[in-house]
């Protein structure tokens, strides 16, 4: 299923877009409560008995598929190619740090370039949405068993800050809509092989980033249970998986994000997201 | 006013010590829609009007003053003494580093050193709690005005998880329980100078921290001020502005935390936190 939250920012309704039926009857958000309720099994059976009532979603805005994450948590240098452009060497384990949940804006908002910032750069990621409690998961299938879908994230990062401005990451990606998410949450059951899904992004139209999950250094299954023993993943929090190479901070002439230019991002089966760059 | 929460962990009810008032008809909760919707005057109208119920908390667990923050911020090596006792330069602007949601717990809570430590470190810090929305502030009277009030925080930290696994610290900080706050939050009117606290640490009753909020390198206000400049803060949000020296990572035998310790944390005016130490 492909679970989405339609509506005005801050007033998303909670919706499914098999058979496009409003999840109201359901659930009023998509969120932890709802993960932890059961609600993906609830909606599952109400579509497979034909109780929800059609939403009409055309012309609404689509908000990020979850409602305000507990947390954010993000692996860096996560991709062989990544690593190398930005001169880091290949993590021995996973690097951790994490984004302010109030990043989170909707798949085609407006990205805002922060004040007194120009090295305003993109990230395509592959989310991963946790659905249960994880805590000193000991295996991979415990570890997928804990997660409820996938979807897109935009990690929007700011490389002076996060790089030259003291040296933990952070700072660098909490920045006010800094977290595109969505259009969907594809459940967990319609993505059998996360380590097999294209990610690809474009700035004003030009191929900047295009790689493969299988060049993960550390694949989903294992992220999931390596956080689990250094901190308790909870339902609705959000995992942002790392970025293949193409960032600005990697290319030729460093062409960061400017006001006026556009970014797209698309992953296999997960949809795509399209958002102007505006300023704070 | 001194504003609690009481009852068993998940359960807790809102009160205020002053006249030991019942909060139920005020608010639910003390949590970011209790500030941004002016909970601190409307509990101040009702003290003074003589119209809260009274609350017998005795016998009652003391939860955190603070129902799950939208996030926690939290500033490194922002003492001199701290900053030199762990072998760090002064920062030239602050560093800023997160810690998850779900570590907080109540000011007496059991504290778990987690599996595979064995470098779990305390750290008693002056918390702030916001209470209006941050952006882009310029000055420091903007940026007081933000803030709700203040509490105790232990930003308990896994030395190892934190400097030896990757570099990114919130490794080491994200644990389970690893954030005991409390007991009160104590309205900013009864703190005139933040500047101005003294703030100590026990371990099985040896003093271990003894410092004063004169020392920090970058003062409540500017943390603040500096903060919106890189984030939105939102009511709710917790700040822990950093710890004086006396932590074991800079002692000699750096003496870590062991199962059975008990940890005691007290700022003058904020009240006392104790915590014994168990395993997860």
């Amino acid at each position: 299923m492909k679970l989405l939250r339609v509506g005005p920012a801050g007033q998303e309704r909670a919706a499914v877009m098999d058979g496009a039926g409003d999840l109201r009857a359901i659930s009023e958000e998509i969120d932890g409560a709802f993960f932890a309720s059961g609600g993906v099994a609830r909606v599952r059976a109400a579509l497979e008995a034909g109780e929800l009532p059609v939403l009409d979603a055309a012309g609404l805005r689509t908000g990020p598929p979850v409602a305000r994450p507990g947390k954010i948590v993000c692996i860096g240098l996560n991709y062989r190619d990544h690593a190398e452009e930005t001169g880091a060497p290949l993590p021995a384990e996973p690097v951790v740090f994490m984004k302010a949940p109030n990043t989170v804006v909707g798949p085609d908002d407006e990205v805002l370039i922060p004040r007194g910032s120009v090295k305003t750069d993109w990230e395509v990621e592959l989310a991963v949405v946790i659905g249960g409690t994880a805590r000193y998961l000991e295996t991979h299938e415990e570890a997928l068993a804990a997660v409820a879908g996938y979807t897109i994230s935009n990690d929007v990062s700011e490389r002076e800050f996060q790089l030259e401005r003291g040296g933990q990451w952070d700072k660098g990606k909490s920045c006010e809509t800094f977290n595109p998410l969505g259009p969907w949450l594809v459940t967990a059951d319609e993505v059998p092989d996360p380590q097999n899904l294209g990610l690809r992004l474009w700035v004003d139209g030009e191929p900047r980033q295009d790689g493969t999950t299988e060049d993960m250094v550390f694949p989903v299954a294992e992220i999931v249970r390596y956080l689990s023993r250094f901190m308790v993943l909870e339902p609705g929090d959000v995992i942002n998986t790392g970025t293949p190479a193409g960032v600005a901070l990697g290319r030729a002439g460093t062409p960061y994000l400017r006001a006026g230019q556009v970014v797209e991002l698309e992953i296999d089966g997960l949809g795509r997201q399209r958002q102007t760059v505006g300023r704070a």
